[in-house]
């Protein structure tokens, strides 16, 4: 008997109801059935969006719905400002470039945040740029980025906001409309408590305009397309017809909890989880933290310097399943994970864990002074 | 109480035992028991596809493997052949043309297969194409196509065959690598008796050399980056994990049985099928009618020639779900499905159900003849 939890930035663990009716019968999509589940999903999307747009369905993951924003939204030539937090950001510039893009990249020292100012600037230093592409939480290195005011600052220059929300909506409160976010796009393995698969997006009308511009190749990610389909309740293509019957479910969960005690619950997580790392003597590698994921900084040498090795540990032995660092990162930090269907005791689970880890490892732990202290923050 | 039957050609019905599997709890993606799973199903998939390629796993539909194909195979201003024998064979030539090659399409009247001849006049034709894409069972009308001997003029003509076999992979015998196959793929909710939001290609050494040579824009479907994370029994971006966990259960599936038996199988439950239909008086829409789907031609006039009437009887009131025609063939023929999760009272229970939908609408038929002349076929 083995039991293992799962604390990872995306998949987060799946709620039992939504693997229950994923594990149904499968139906045909091209049945009034499967409409009346799409109609549901829209009318839940856009509650969790905060939008009164369409939220196109895409059988992908994130990294495709990011792949089909560039593509759906600009022109050969276009000039297009990209955010630099890590290697999220970095595949902003990657996928601008990849269809031909002139991306100019601000990029920060991982684990920091933009300024409002520093985007300022970057905005001012290119006047030519049709769009900011940008993370509202970069999953690499755990840090929260300030979506609204990279919005406003779009807005004033009159450029397109584009913001990857894979690990930020749903998490936390991003109001798509009343920010005017103008592409919001996000995955089913984050907030949404879904395997992978399935990724969503929600465009702007300034976004939908450039769409109807837009000349860049595509075929398979056709927003147009897919937004045509919605009003006969249908996807272009052969839908996630598996995922998109679990994300009814998990959006009637959602909205049972209601979507702003959802986000007070995820803080409150984030809290915890922040109290029990701090109270271990660890400090955060984000100087903004996200409260879709704490990122913890090793220490450079000791027993607790080996970040694989913590991992490893955690999973293998102890059966809490982490993640390290990504790339240059990659042994440097940890990253808890603390949205989704996650509760009080998930977190105390995830210190416990790691308390016991370290103990193993040979560093100085006191057994429950993690734990504790993530409890007190539960108890407030 | 409502009991259901889903006997289309995609998403197909899915093993009991796979959904118990995929209901299991999720596991992250970067683990060694992701990697584990991903190895056997790598083995599996090379008996399937039978070819010692790599099969390349890609989160999309089908559509997304024949736009990735398309985009990972060719060269800007690129002239390819396509072959339309009906709706998919009309995706080829748009998704080319979206990518800006000149495609020179080989259109066949709905219905029927091209034959090697006019095959091997279209290659003549165009001396600059580069390969010849089309489909090794045409869903939309139920009509097989001459995969080895379009495979074998290509390659006489030393141009690459590009085959979508989405509904031919695992239904039927293609053996890849003996025929010199170019490029094979297909989608899971087909023969793999998944939910659909997985795909499969596997290309030749041929296939290989194109790809290294093409500069199509392409990001989220790469294929050197897919080959490349197989290496380490990883997929480049997030995987569809749930699918896959879920495919490895419908490869032992398939392996216990058998390949060829399970060819054999599907061959049988089309035969049968052919012959219900036949003692119904229908004729089949297809000249060359596939081993996955058989297509009804309905009579022109009288209570059974109302397509849509039919599969909506049938589906709402008896709960057997079949499909109609797509497009121009809306209305004008039925399209039952015979593969993947599929035995012999499968195709009882939908030729019965064929014979009290047609009995309802008032078209003469003698309860039975259709069921006895399928049983007769399986008894054989």
């Amino acid at each position: 008997m083995r039991k293992t939890y799962l604390m990872t930035p995306g998949p987060t663990p799946i709620p039992e109801s939504v693997l229950a009716v994923m594990s149904q019968p499968i139906i045909h999509h091209r049945t009034p059935a499967f409409q009346q589940i799409y109609k549901e999903v829209q009318a839940g999307l856009k509650e969790v969006f905060q939008t009164k747009q369409d939220v196109l369905l895409l059988a992908s993951t994130g990294t495709g719905a990011m792949d089909a924003t560039v593509t759906n939204l600009f022109k050969k030539g276009d000039t297009v400002l990209t955010v630099n937090a890590g290697k999220f950001g970095e595949r902003w510039t990657k996928i601008c470039k990849a269809y031909g893009l002139t991306a100019h990249e601000l990029k920060v020292e991982a684990g920091r945040s933009p300024s409002p100012g520093q985007v300022q600037a970057h905005i001012a230093a290119h006047p030519g740029a049709r769009a900011i592409l940008f993370q509202a939480s970069e999953t690499s290195t755990g840090a929260r980025l300030p979506t609204r005011e990279i919005t406003e600052l779009a807005k004033k220059a009159g450029i397109l906001s584009v913001c990857d929300a894979i690990t930020a909506c749903g998490v936390f409160d991003l109001p798509m409309d009343q920010w005017g976010i103008d592409a919001l796009l996000t995955g089913s393995q984050k907030a949404f408590m879904l395997p992978p698969g399935l990724a969503m997006v929600a465009l702007s009308e300034s976004a939908w305009a450039a769409n109807a511009q837009s000349d860049l190749p595509r075929f398979y990610f056709d927003f147009a397309k897919e937004r045509k389909a919605i009003e006969t309740h249908q996807t272009a293509w052969t839908p996630a017809v598996s995922l998109i019957v679990g994300l009814r479910e998990s959006l009637r969960i959602m909205r049972e909890e209601g979507i702003p005690q959802m986000f007070a619950r995820h803080a409150r997580l984030a809290r915890a989880t922040r109290a029990g790392v701090q109270a271990l003597g660890f400090e955060f590698f984000a100087e903004a933290p996200s409260d879709a994921v704490t990122s913890v900084r090793l220490p450079a040498s000791g027993p607790a310097s080996d970040g694989k090795k913590i991992v490893k540990l955690m999973r293998d032995d102890l059966g809490v399943t982490i993640v390290g660092g990504q790339d240059e990162l990659d042994g440097k930090i940890l990253r808890l994970s603390h949205f989704g269907y996650c509760g009080d005791f998930d977190v105390i689970t995830v210190i416990a864990g790691l308390e016991l880890a370290l103990t193993r490892l040979g560093h100085a732990v006191e057994l429950g002074r993690g734990v504790g202290a993530a409890m007190k923050e539960l108890s407030k």
